[in-house]
């Protein structure tokens, strides 16, 4: 019997062994309730990893990371603009609605320059200009970009500038869903210091991922802002993700920072990517830059992948969308690239 | 060095092994998001504990437990009568508010024959009676008790059926926290069936904790309602709630209900508790019937104890509360028994 | 000097004479406070008007009375369905996401054999099918329509049907946004009950207009529901919209169903736009079928018609729209009909 | 037959006469929709009144004036300390939980020198104290008061400073609910202007109630803070009380306005109170510095006065109370006073 080769999602993998590790030496507790040791440590570690003063919670899930920091710079009567297809917008069943009490999410399609779900300040500007101080209109308070995007591009550090540089000039926050941060980070390259700062540019907060990327039950939430931070300390409570043996995901974090461990798996799922964009030839809708590839496949040709042990999702009709992820065996990866090229 | 003896909270206490031992066995995943084998499993196996057809969600803290069942049965512009000591009242952070879109915590004060932040008909009569049908007042739409009670109190299965008779006349929801849920099933005793069911009674939802029990980050809603359980499946995503690793949770909460671990468990919290109250004669200001303890005790007195590596949190200025858990070592509940009563 | 001839919006016409008189008559007042005698007149009225029992609430504003209905059957996890330019979707301020507490507004474009902003079942299927049961996507509750559109088209009693069949097939709440219902209703004919009940179909709620039509600041929630009736009265209440002077309200809306005033007036304004239609030819971008017109008009036009007193507004670069009211004058109708005609 | 004697409550009583005449006027629309002549005026005429730079905003309701003045000072994570009787706590259905997204009221009783409802930086300060920065608990964001408090009481110029002091040093909003403003002003006395700084105080903004005081269904929210009031024109809009036809508000406000009719209603109505307090003795539960009297009166004793044909409410089972209004005729005021006193 063949053994499935998967590449559904990264969200489904294994926790990566030393996090277990590390959840094991966490049984014992020093001060409970968000106030562990473990948990202390984490402002001053994200603070060196960026370079820039920042506080770092846990929760457990990127939609709660994405939504307590977006509440931050988003009043319940704002709106938030962000991609027409941004995983806030499609995927998290309407939690922005329930963390911003309302608020809207105001929709920009691509272009002006952009692709793939990206946003440039053209294409939000066409989109917030024109209801500038109606007040019939919900007004824009933030933007949020997705980091790698929800069709897994990477923001370039310069993109990133003129985004930041837009929100400052309208005084919008700028949050970053940083679900597969860790994949555009590797991608644009360098130390982790390195690729940590070039891939986060001037936002506000972000959402830094870390379960997609072999971790068991921990994101981050990363505010630049210490008033954000202070009020997220409380909103975290609030909704529910103040977890009181919360030492538990601060030990999943820490292991994932220690020796660079986020940015070497993402750099193992990026290069199993690659392996299987080498055989896709034209076939790809998007550049491959993270580690999704979105691939033009009829019906027929997708049959003929699973009768090879392939999983994937179809993505509409025409196509399928393959992930790898952070243990994705480098043989299932080549053998895909070449079923693809031999299809 | 003496080993530190720690009664500050059952929420610190390590992780059981057989749940390390689950959780690692679950590194292997079937469906992910929301659809795996584990979680699967849940419905089936706690109808089966509960007698009654029910439902079973997993969730990262019994304040979103609590609070996602409660949404099910209080619109926004109702009320959810509670003790004016009850957890969701004072220390949840406003989680209810939150999650109830405003709804109003009613409080009631003990009295009518009940103590130890219990509630009973008539208490919650004698708050709600005068404003019946009074628009410019927020009107009942559940009413939520703890068990044990904030004060370590169990509900007996006949208190329970008449609050149950009283919220079905009243058409009031019936929610309990659960939070200790254990240690009352536990002190009511018999298979863990039976004390499942004697200590549930007829409540519509059920927020049953794991965490204080022994588990890492799962607590399970239980749902008596069909229409209710539906609905939790989508407030659990849109609160950010719906871990895509989930099977992690399901996996602690399936070996807690492996060969009744999560009696076994709270009855030696229990015991611990018991071995504690010998010593503390009339000091004791409550019954003990759970695991929790408030003695009377000086300012000299706590620091006395304190000075003997015993931990403990103040409570009030003239008491403090001791908290047994399902790794307190006997000989340290023996040794605060004693040293209480040496005091 | 030449007096201007507005035809801006019908939401700025004066008060009709008979509601002045009206609310005079109601300086002596009943019972205070949501319990006035009017007010107390007001469910009799509207269900003998429909010929179906219902709730008739006064509220202050359109928006109000929409968002109200909505409430009672949408929860806050839900989503209501709406075209993309129904007015609770483009123009009120993101009202529906404070009173529904974050639920989404789902959004359907023309087509499906509907045009001018209608809706039809094979359009919301197309929508809401493919997300069926997907816990990551908003659920739809609820389907909006507005009658007349924000394109002045009228429902016909079938297509109302239609979408009455599907909501309930579908068990979708069905509500109608009549801010301009006397239009519609003047439009599809008959004796005042004639005219009401073909113009409200099956719905489940209707937000009855009167201020655009002659009213000063009373508008109706009629909830053919006992349920949501009584929800509303608390809803009302809660969102500062019960006014204890109500007895004026109810005074207003009480002149204009005597002697079906309220179609009378619409019919006159129904006439006026009939008679610019007469001049605007295939300028026209929709049928005209109650009180507004979008007519294609270039820039230089429109500067030809605000020189001679004409007010209007633009609509996009190349058109305007022109609304007549209650008290438009038939010589400014008349007048503008030939100005279009003569550009 | 004798005519009843209506001492119910001043939110009764006619709109005066000089407010009919001005809505009349209002007839002719400038522009429509938040843009009006009259609308637009207010902002200077309160900025005089006050002697402070200011918005003012009409709104239908002072539970909506209350709420959203305190939706900019406190944000739904956090607490709005109140008295426990304050009017937005026991009496508006809870809309203060659906303005504030679930924000809590923190409730203080009377004590530390005051009494009456009002509050005193001591009695806050020893409920919030305890609790500062417990990420468990809600924190305090704003703090509200009364003027005239519910028990009718004023304060004075040096508490609003000692309380606008405390506020200020601890970082909260200062809001007043100003019901019966006017009342408390014309107690504190001067001209319109110096009653109006000297009953407001430092606060930061202020429900300026109108209904109670003869006006028939507008009130106003005035903001200090030039942002608070950036935000409440958009939060008016969400809420559904942006009218339309809003000139009609303005003009009874601005007709208020003229010549202090607000101050001259609100003196007839204290004389009143005083004119029916000087038969009441004793039995005052407090002193009458505005247009509500709390009297004790046994059951019998009531029973006797309404025989008489005096109108007013029971308040618990000893007492009644009675407000006079600005149109109370003198007569029956006097009437009642000796019929009390004849008791």
């Amino acid at each position: 019997m063949t053994l499935p080769k998967p590449f559904l999602s990264d969200n489904a993998a294994a926790v990566h062994p030393r996090l277990w590790e590390a959840m094991r030496k966490a049984d014992e507790p020093d001060n409970p309730y968000d106030g562990d040791a473990l948990s202390a440590e984490l402002d001053a570690r994200f603070t060196a990893l960026f370079g820039r003063e920042c506080a770092a919670l846990w929760v457990a899930t990127g939609t709660a990371a994405n939504c307590l920091a977006l509440a931050t710079m988003c009043a319940p009567h704002g709106g938030v603009v962000c991609h027409r297809e941004a995983h806030i917008e499609v995927d998290e069943g309407g939690a922005p609605g329930f963390f911003l009490h309302g608020a809207k999410l105001m929709l920009v399609d691509d272009g002006f320059g952009s692709e793939g779900a990206k946003l440039t300040p053209e294409s939000i500007a066409a989109l917030i200009d024109p209801i500038r101080n109606d007040v019939h209109q919900v007004q824009p308070h933030a933007v949020a970009i997705t980091q790698a995007s929800e069709y897994g591009r990477s923001y370039r550090p310069d993109e990133l500038a003129a985004l930041g540089d837009f929100a400052k000039a309208r005084r919008l926050g700028l949050h970053m869903d940083g679900a597969r941060f860790a994949n555009a980070a590797a991608f644009l390259g360098g130390s982790p210091e390195d690729a940590a700062r070039s891939a986060s540019g001037p936002v506000d907060s972000l959402a830094f991922g870390f379960i997609k990327n072999g971790g068991m039950g921990a994101e981050t939430v990363v505010l630049f802002d210490p008033e954000a931070a202070r009020q997220v300390r409380y909103r975290r409570k609030r909704a529910g993700h103040l977890q009181c043996k919360g030492r538990y995901l601060a030990a999943q974090i820490l292991a994932m920072l220690d020796d660079g461990l986020w940015l070497a798996n993402a750099a193992h799922a990026n290069a199993a990517a690659q392996e299987v964009a080498a055989g896709c030839g034209d076939r790809l809708l998007h550049p491959v830059e993270a580690n999704e590839l979105f691939v033009r496949l009829t019906p027929a040709e997708r049959e003929a992948l699973r009768a090879q042990d392939f999983a994937f999702y179809d993505w509409g009709t025409d196509s399928a969308r393959f992930v790898t992820a952070w243990n994705t065996r480098a043989e299932d990866a080549s053998a895909l690239g070449k079923a693809i090229a031999a299809l």
